[in-house]
């Protein structure tokens, strides 16, 4: 087993006593740091960033230089397992992420082959060991892959979404070849985390961005079940650790119970639940990730300190929280604000864990 | 009393009995129907089309000429009230609606005025009182308008935003300020919906579109609690009959039980809840309205009907139910798809009222 300098986050999403409360950030390398928008103005396009595994491992340093994160997570994208799959992710200016092709007729679902994650996707896998080599024990990897669901929406819609009109319309109308897609990603999100933990992710999260624009009936049986395959075909430990599995569905606070029955270690939360709530429902199924609103970071550091306070104390005391915001950081934050944010988890939650 | 050929909804909205469901449809004078965008190229532009009474009595007409809903909306923009107050709205293309002038500071809520609606808002009432003769006691007509928070974001942000982080930054930082223009605001709809209720607005809903991006409890405090006071200040009484109030908060599922505690006479559920769980935790308290997916109506006539099937057992037996979309209807939507719609809520939705 590799000794950890710091294994807060591992200790947390097992449950185990921590000091203080450990502290990422979804999206921490990211645009709102200017050595990221160096590095990759530097490597041209976003999927060359995405695609040379020394220039993703620089980027996923980047803010453990700046601040005191209980963890790293690779930098990547959601789309590189359909792009791996050959619909040709591309992005364009103001548009966002697009596919040359699109996945709408039985002929489509029926091409699209099983991506082997040490082949198409061996940059990922390499990223992986070159970040744990420089990481070198000083903090937990977390590796990551989209829901089924979520990359099903890109997919067929061709890109991004606003309404989902048509793969709600594909869902809706024929079923039967959804759930074959949706297997299909299953098995693929299956094969790519499992990959990423045996090349060193020492977590793993599953991002389900789009599963709250469904409804509840709908969210089980077209997100929530694919998910629950991906958990129950994950290796759970590796290194002689287990490695905990993190759910998180943006607009899912209507659906936690049903998350946590998944068999994952951790739910991510967003902000519009009260923790205390959340905790109340879940009780010590799982633990709770996150949840302060993203949009606290623009606001002054006396009141990030209180909001981080409110966060802290909304959750209580004792074990099961991992501290994080909601959502992703925004892209115009100012770098010092997000070190106010993180010391303040640390200064403050130690009265937490007494 | 005027006599109503069709008054199933303001029966439903006061939970005496009906022979079957009311529905009507967020947006149904809008972009999906051929009529209604013809009508749009006529006016040159948006805020012509609103500003213009004939104009804005055709197109709210239009829907109920093809369809048998149960209800008119009048056609206008939420926007209408900052625009009202000089912030200048205007449309860029692919941008949506804009501002010339932002409010952000102290002196731009302390020269905010509150407009009068028979004056600076008087085509709104024109556009009212046409409707409602050219309605000729058909249907009922629902006036509407934006929430305070909703309002705030587009004048903070200067237009729609899609973090809002500008808005929330103020409200974090400037609470007092923010509560400032909202209260400003809350008199000014206030105003604006008691004036739509004395030129023959039948019902009126308050449009919280965007409060479902705040925490549980600046939600409370920035959002609900003005739609509270709003709600305390309508004149619920006109022409001897009631006029009932609906709320609608997109995305606020979670906090169903504080905006039935408002006043409000009934709720927009969007499709992220289940009625029957809304009914569950809401009982007798207030009517709901909702929920079908917006989406659904991109699939085949015979899905569709399944859905409304399955929205009418949903909500179960007996009164309390207006059916509507959980949102508004999409622009690429098949106008034959709404007829489907419309008529399988009256077909399916008797035996519910027996």
């Amino acid at each position: 087993m590799i000794k950890l300098a710091n294994d807060r986050l591992l200790r947390a999403l097992l449950r185990e006593p921590v000091d203080v409360t450990p502290v990422w950030m979804m999206r921490q390398a990211g645009r709102y740091l200017p050595e990221y928008r160096a590095t990759r103005e530097r490597a041209g396009d976003f999927m060359t960033l995405c695609r040379t595994p020394d220039l993703a491992c620089e980027v996923t340093l980047q803010p453990l230089a700046r601040y005191e994160l209980d963890a790293a997570i690779l930098f990547s994208d959601i789309l590189t397992i359909p792009d791996a799959m050959g619909l040709g992710l591309y992005f364009s200016a103001g548009e966002g992420p697009r596919f040359e092709r699109t996945v709408r007729s039985r002929r489509d679902v029926e091409q699209l082959g099983i991506p082997d994650p040490e082949n198409e996707l061996r940059y990922v896998m390499d990223a992986v060991r070159t970040i744990r080599r420089e990481l070198d024990g000083r903090v937990p990897l977390i590796g990551f892959s989209g829901s089924p669901w979520t990359l099903a929406t890109y997919m067929v819609e061709g890109g991004s979404s606003k309404d989902f009109g048509t793969v709600k319309g594909m869902m809706f109308d024929q079923p039967q070849l959804m759930h074959q897609l949706l297997d299909i990603l299953a098995r693929t999100v299956t094969d790519y985390l499992n990959a990423q933990i045996e090349a060193g992710a020492q977590a793993v999260m599953i991002f389900d961005t789009w599963g709250g624009a469904l409804s509840p009936r709908d969210y089980r049986e077209f997100s929530l079940r694919y998910m629950e395959q991906i958990v129950a075909g994950l290796s759970r430990e590796n290194e002689g650790r287990r490695v905990p599995v993190i759910l998180f569905t943006k607009g899912g606070s209507g659906w936690l119970e049903a998350m946590a029955d998944t068999g994952c270690d951790a739910l991510g939360i967003d902000w519009t639940i009260d923790l205390a709530d959340a905790r109340k429902r879940i009780g010590d199924r799982v633990v709770l990730q996150g949840n302060m609103d993203p949009c606290t970071l623009y606001a002054s550091p006396e009141r990030i300190r209180t909001e981080v306070e409110a966060v802290l104390t909304s959750f209580g005391h004792g074990e099961g929280h991992v501290f994080n915001l909601g959502h992703g950081i925004h892209q115009h934050i100012n770098p010092d604000h997000v070190r106010v944010f993180i010391d303040s988890v640390h200064e403050l939650s130690a009265r937490f864990h007494q």
